[in-house]
């Protein structure tokens, strides 16, 4: 299994963003719906052992996690809309602490980066946090087999929320010598992970 | 320089697609718009040292050349829409052999791929092409700088078109052990070019 945690800073916690807008009306959603696209896609296949968690903490309801879980999901083609299109319908439910299945294999309900990760520890799984200058992710990859990888969006990670998950001691790893874009990120972890799997 | 050129088979040679469906009304252009994400774009910054070369061959008038030059480009935000925007500017313009530029960094003209391969050919550069359980990109990388790289959309390149490629001695190589999209393909060759780069 491979989990995904994108933090949407601005990204809007109510369905009436537009999908013709997704960077102004979604608080940037475009930035997590390209996420969905690189952590989940294949050439005419879908990432069954991938699972994508967007946190959303724009207005007007900050904290809402959405879960795209590969093993179920249907309805999801490539494209920004399309990925946009399932968040919103998915915050067109009564959403509570408890989750609910908005369209199959997309899942909602409250939570913030502290919950998810209090749950991630539970598992006893290696947790993965990104920042430059540090270990190259070709040296670690050995370790990052049912890794559990922490992402900011187009604002990074703010230093509070590095003090927080640094608390669940990760392995913290480096993709190059350049800063990137996240969904280019999920990108490399992938293809290092399925290099991994092919050398077992 | 990093050329990167994507078949767009059925990618439409009108202005009058909408960019709120990219993929039906475009001819798949969100393939497209994808590649031209994740060949120009850092994180906060824009790869300058890139060029795009879109082939488009959908209806009604294929053989369309649309160019994305990093060195020069304005006016482009990384959601699927905006560069879906700037080919549709460009669309507009009358196309003609003779390219013109529609908007800054952004030129248009008519063409085909034949015409492409004899202008790189004529640059003395390598050339190189994807195929899956080739020579692994890792393996290959120290003849990648400068590199011109040749891809198909979500269909791949037909029969006819890896024929006409494999007259100009391109390099064959394996990005990985699985099939990618094309946009998560140009994100793998960035990063290698990247690190190639730090490593000189």
């Amino acid at each position: 299994m491979r989990d995904f945690v994108i933090i949407g800073h601005r990204a809007v916690t109510s369905p009436d963003f537009s999908l013709n807008d997704l960077p102004g009306s979604g608080g940037r959603m475009d930035v997590l719906c390209r996420c969905i696209n690189s952590a989940l896609f294949l050439s005419h296949d879908m990432r069954r052992d991938v699972r994508v968690h967007l946190l959303l903490l724009g207005d007007p309801d900050p904290g809402i996690i959405v879960r795209f879980e590969g093993s179920s999901l249907k309805y999801l083609n490539p494209d920004e809309r399309s990925s946009g299109s399932l968040i919103k319908k998915s915050l067109q439910k009564n959403i509570s602490d408890i989750q609910v299945q908005s369209t199959p294999g997309v899942w909602i309900r409250k939570g913030n980066l502290e919950m998810l990760m209090e749950e991630f520890r539970d598992t006893g799984r290696n947790i993965f946090y990104l920042k430059e200058d540090e270990i190259d992710i070709r040296a670690s990859a050995h370790l990052m087999d049912d890794g559990i990888f922490i992402f900011g969006d187009d604002m990074g990670v703010n230093e509070d929320e590095e003090k927080l998950i640094s608390g669940y001691e990760p392995y913290v790893i480096s993709l190059g010598p350049l800063s990137l874009h996240t969904d280019h990120c999920i990108t490399l972890i992938n293809n290092e992970l399925d290099r991994l799997v092919v050398d077992k």
